[in-house]
């Protein structure tokens, strides 16, 4: 079994988006919205900020409490939409609960729209005419491309149907000519489902839920999960019973997470190369 | 096995639509553009037609030819969404090779696509918010609805991945709980797949394909081929191969055929009911 090392590959890529940054001489700049005063989303906006920083792409936060209304989140995104000098916007989730998450994100130009969950992008993802993929699903593909695993023509199983994890990821493998199965809380004889995957990836949220009963010989395992118990991280996969059995694993924490912040920022990077080309035809 | 009688299906929902049509006191208008004069098209268009007038929904052709520009079409296109009569517009498939049908389309209005083929409606099914579903799946759908076939929990394989069958079937499919796999060219190992399948739903354009040893015992087998040689219609499915495993089976013709012009008109008939409600509202 070979670890699949996700700080290693999100180095280099993070290298490389440095690298194409100056070549380009590219100004990218990313706007993020936060509302209200979620620890845990704090902590993502630390590391996003960071992350922008080391590879030279700008970075502002927009702050915003639970007695604002949501047209002051919405000006403030239709002013950001209008700022030529700003390549993405994202909306930190979760908002607190009198926000209408799906509604404010409407509200981002698809341009912009870096997350890739706006209607517009899954809709792109979904007609095989990608723009941004989410970076979670992105992240993934990335990870299996840098182990040289093949996806084409293989047969791929995603627990898990989220709109930012499950469904653009089952869209972006079927661009990329796998056999996708999804299955989810509803699905009957979940075993049956999984034991027949050459890749499976877990995002359900329930720690330690997969164990050797659920893979087949060689499977290569993706783990998206990230429970935290006790102040201890777990993934969705018991990795002691697995690892025997698997061809690839990726570790939590070390594995899928670290990718995200990177695949996010490689499609500010994005934005802003198609705001140049744009520019410059 | 029983066979699934589309004919049958449609005609229920074509007398509930005119029942609905009449109750509400409804206008429904459907404007048809159609370009070039390709024969299979005239015939589907005579048929939209025919169908339109029993159920007394309006129906407009606009008709273009190869020595029209794009922008002709475009500004048609503009001139139905602004006029508050029309409740869907649809561009007869395949255009003329020298016309961008993609590009096309992106023009309509996303609350008169009754197609579903545009992006807003894709991005719409794949976040779970469904608007309009394309007409051959959402055909299908009813079939399986109206036989009290299962599909919540079940297991269903789909064949063929286009936009207007394979994709929007399985975000369809997903949103009503069943566990998807999407099945294509580049599939290995196929025969695995398919007799996995509780519900097998073939889309591949490749006549008498899919024989008894690609289904398990007592599957559902929905055959969305239409394939034409000397003059006779086959499926995509061995009808005298699979008919004794089968559970059911929809016979070519008279199966899913029958659903999609039915569909289409059931979106219509949709949209007049959302246009109505936003002017009350």
């Amino acid at each position: 079994m070979k670890l699949i090392d996700g700080k290693l590959i999100a180095r280099e890529l993070k290298r490389k988006l440095q690298e194409e940054i100056v070549a380009n001489n590219l100004n990218p700049k990313l706007a993020i919205i936060m509302v209200g005063n979620n620890a845990a989303s704090e902590i993502y906006i630390k590391n996003k900020v960071k992350t922008c920083e080391e590879l030279g792409i700008k970075v502002n936060v927009y702050r915003f409490d639970e007695s604002n209304y949501e047209n002051d989140i919405i000006n403030k995104i239709k002013e950001l939409n209008a700022d030529q000098s700003v390549h993405g916007i994202l909306v930190q989730s979760p908002l607190p609960a009198k926000f209408n998450e799906d509604y404010i994100i409407s509200f981002i130009d698809e341009l912009k729209d870096v997350d890739g969950f706006g209607t517009y992008n899954l809709g792109c993802l979904a007609r095989d005419e990608e723009k941004f993929i989410a970076a979670t699903p992105y992240g993934i593909i990335k990870m299996l491309e840098y182990e040289n695993i093949p996806i084409a023509g293989k047969h791929i199983v995603i627990l898990g149907r989220s709109k930012i994890v499950g469904r653009p990821l089952l869209l972006a493998l079927l661009n990329r000519n796998a056999t996708v199965t999804i299955a989810h809380s509803k699905t009957n004889n979940l075993k049956e489902i999984t034991t027949t995957a050459d890749i499976l990836i877990v995002a359900i949220g329930k720690a330690n839920y997969i164990t050797k009963d659920y893979i087949k010989d060689n499977a290569v395992i993706i783990d998206v999960g990230i429970n935290r118990i006790d102040g201890k991280i777990y993934g969705d996969v018991d990795f002691q019973s697995v690892k025997d059995k698997a061809s690839y694993i990726t570790p939590v924490p070390g594995g899928v997470g670290p990718m995200t912040i990177t695949m996010l920022l490689y499609n500010v990077v994005l934005s802003a190369k198609n705001e140049r080309k744009k520019n410059n035809g």
